[in-house]
């Protein structure tokens, strides 16, 4: 398979789309980001990279970092994590604070900020260093030493963090929150605040197109059957309210962030990361989807 | 691979583990069935048949025909089809209406009920008798003249079908039914009451695992891609509010009935039926379910 | 007292106003009335009448009908009548199915319309001729042969009648519905079709500002206590989800309907009935409400 | 009217009745008191004091002390209050954070929890010391230096607040919070923690039915209108989602408290609080709504 040349031609028909969205406004790091900028990297199993584009230009991951949270976490508790958060698609918006309430402060995913905050919660009581481990761990899978944590974006969010605040606040009084509320969200906050290429994320993602094993890394991250239950996590609850959508038109486990990166994984192929910072109503890249979609249209494989 | 063995080493291993749930009990038809029943059959893509237990026992398949109508009218109407039903997973139980009234009469997806009846209104439009015709493409796609409507059942449904004529006449407040509502449930309930074994239900599956062709039929069923993404709601939406918990710990398309049968496929692989009448609470048949599982994990591969 | 000059005061200063809203458009019949209409007529403790403005025209009092007709059933039920309809204020729209669902088939109240359906359905149980016996009831307290029920309005409200239908089949569903449907419903919709003029409507509210006893009538409608349980009602549920701001800034008991109407008590002192058709957001009389708004404002006094 | 000699009977019938419920546990303070306490204090419009059993006892007055905060802050912003908190029923339990959402940071009511929180930020904004202000202001209107903030109530409802801080901080993200959460929650905390008698309870909420004029204080508190509105307020959302039932049952503009208290109002009449710590399944004081209900159909008199 000729990946460079598939690659370079859903970029050249993505752009030629011309397909419009709106950049996320709520914090002036993201807001500012050139609307234009677009990359894509494949990664295949064999760690041959496959660029087009800003592909080695950093970008802010902002949710996608809880896939590789979510691993550390899964690596450390194994079953016993999903006591505290369960693994149905959520339905309703990332930031839903309802959806808790009904289900008395289990959130339905990992993905969504309810069940993200958990998982740093889990992180925090196991590991010392929580930023410094999760950076190092990222470095490690990515193999490169390329994670930054971007200052500005981390206040910034904390400055809008009332929500997340609240999320938090309310977890704990389900008892469903063990450290301190302030120092789970700076672990929180640090997380959505880091920045890497599409190259350097499509490596990072490597591991679970492969069994669980990292060529990167070169040792097993998860087993075999975790990382197997990782992807289906990220093909039923990796997009927010549009999970199903994505499931439907382009068939890959993946996740997004809403700095515009999309990061997916075609089993026993490759993984992949795409950027385009105009989002679409649900808060997904609307470049990085459609560019996803021609690919596995193209390849005529999905995992279906 | 040897299939036979495998399935009689997972047939063996769910009876040993003597798991129990409750038979529905909505209708006396499905309450009366023998809860000790179990039947597993596999088909390869070349028609092989792998069985073990009652696997060629006639059960109501329930919800499951939900798959084949929908694959008629998707033949039908192609696209057009989701301005009338979304693809998203639900998180509210099947027979739910609070969620039919909060997005306007659009149900989430065509397997939860609000959704099916849309696709049985949908095939009223385009099927001058659309029960007989429905019968007729279930027999050929699974090879054989094996669909039977059993009459007691589909009264039974019917006598118990307030809900299911509540949500049609809601749908019909919001635009979104078309014909009689008495017509399209008479369809509705036939359909529920259809009887098959599970090799002929797992042979009319086959043709999502071999991208839209059916070898029994012998002849394409849906274009490769529709195949791929009535495969994806499956796995997204086809268990109910457990669809994420099956996906996680399964890992394979699929929809399950109310009679405790399960069908499932493992694209380019084979399709699978399995029956036991006792459900979980979700509404699902515990060792149907337990019975994919350890085939999964047994095979050590699924869609992940 | 000078309830005339008070009530010309009233109205004029309304007038001046020139409030605006929208006539509902569900229906030709309500949609074509001239928006313009406006009339109050107040009838004090001994049948004194006092009006402006259109006063005496019959316009179509919907919803207000819900009050005659549960003052019949509560009278034939007693107690006994709430294990089927709840007495809290609902929150959510007239018509709203969601709710519903939550409390298991229990409406929040007798004035939303699941609620109504309940109080129509019990109507039905207990009068051989439900909408003579309420014709001939409303008559009776109004001391006039004043009620006509208008066909086309009727024939219309069946005509768009799917989300009463859905309703009262989900009421069905969950055992709370004892007649068949269909008669049901038209008992209901030919009770929303009732046509009456603001000095019959106030006429027959009389008996809720007089301790339950009706001077029209001349006979005790309702024991004093459970008059005041109706007016107990009408005060919180009586205007859809807009019932505490009514509540706040009139302080009365009373009904509205879509047509425009409101009907409202002081009780010890009178019966009011209001009239314009044009509705605000929530679909209540903007001309009516302000009415009744300067009403209680001038006379210094309201419930609390 | 004999005042004295009705609340000893009624004092006497709830006695004998034996209501059972059970005494609010989630902080010690409020758990460990007698549950046989029983109180009723009454207090006409010329200052006359009627009392039977612990109605000079201190308990913890909970959630009335939201009314005084209210007429604070009413009379501090009047209209202007109302773009920031509803007047609707919620219908939801009082410290439902799902309605909130839906409603976009607006709160249903000033009773509930968020809306309280707001009428406590409000008093942040316009006293600068407002624990000490409250509390004078309370004394001024029961005519007697009574108030005593209960630190371990307060310490106690801090360590349990959990909830309360992630509304406060899901207001903040709504943008209807203005001062530090920290500082408000104090407040808010403080006034929960307030301890009066019966009595001096009932002498406090005079005002309320002396159209706003504290014949204690001898000063005019509220404007009558603004009076009246408070009535409406506690008539349609003072006791929870148990409000209707309680203006269909007792008839009188009220606010309940989980410690067992019940103050109330007769407009025109008297005012009277009633104390008892079981409380039924809504939260309200099984022993003080049955006297409620029985005196005012003893009286013959309700607001209806």
């Amino acid at each position: 398979m000729d990946y460079q040349h598939l690659i370079e031609e859903v970029y050249q028909e993505v752009q030629e789309e011309n397909l419009r969205g709106k950049v996320a406004d709520y914090i002036p790091e993201i807001a500012n980001v050139d609307p234009n900028k677009f990359g894509i990297a494949l990664v295949d199993l064999k760690g041959n990279v496959f660029g087009a584009g800003d592909y080695k230009e950093q970008f802010s991951i902002q949710s996608i970092s809880k896939v590789h949270t979510l691993t550390m976490v899964f690596k450390a508790f194994d079953t016993k994590l999903w006591s505290r958060v369960n693994v149905e698609p959520s339905g309703d918006p990332f930031n839903s604070i309802a959806q808790l309430e009904y289900e008395k402060g289990i959130p339905r995913n990992p993905f969504i900020n309810a069940g993200a905050l958990v998982i740093t919660d889990a992180l925090c009581s196991k590991f010392e260093k929580p930023i410094a481990q999760l950076t190092e761990f990222i470095n490690e899978i990515a193999g490169d030493t390329c994670v930054k944590i971007n200052p500005d974006v981390k206040n910034s969010e904390k400055n809008h963090g009332e929500r997340n605040t609240a999320l938090a606040y309310f977890l704990k009084s389900f008892k469903n929150f063990n450290n301190p509320i302030e120092e789970v969200l700076e672990v929180y906050f640090s997380q959505c605040a880091i920045a890497m290429s599409c190259v350097d994320l499509a490596k990072s993602f490597s591991f679970l197109a492969n069994d669980g094993y990292s060529i990167f890394a070169e040792r097993q991250i998860l087993s075999e059957s975790n990382a197997r239950r990782i992807n289906a996590l990220m093909l039923t609850c990796g997009f927010y309210d549009e999970a199903g959508e994505f499931a439907f038109r382009v068939g890959l486990p993946g996740k997004s962030g809403v700095g515009g990166g999309v990061a997916a994984v075609m089993p026993h192929k490759f993984s992949i990361a795409v950027w385009s910072p105009e989002l679409n109503e649900k808060g997904n890249s609307v470049k990085s989807i459609k560019a996803l979609e021609l690919l596995t249209n193209k390849l005529e494989f999905s995992l279906f």
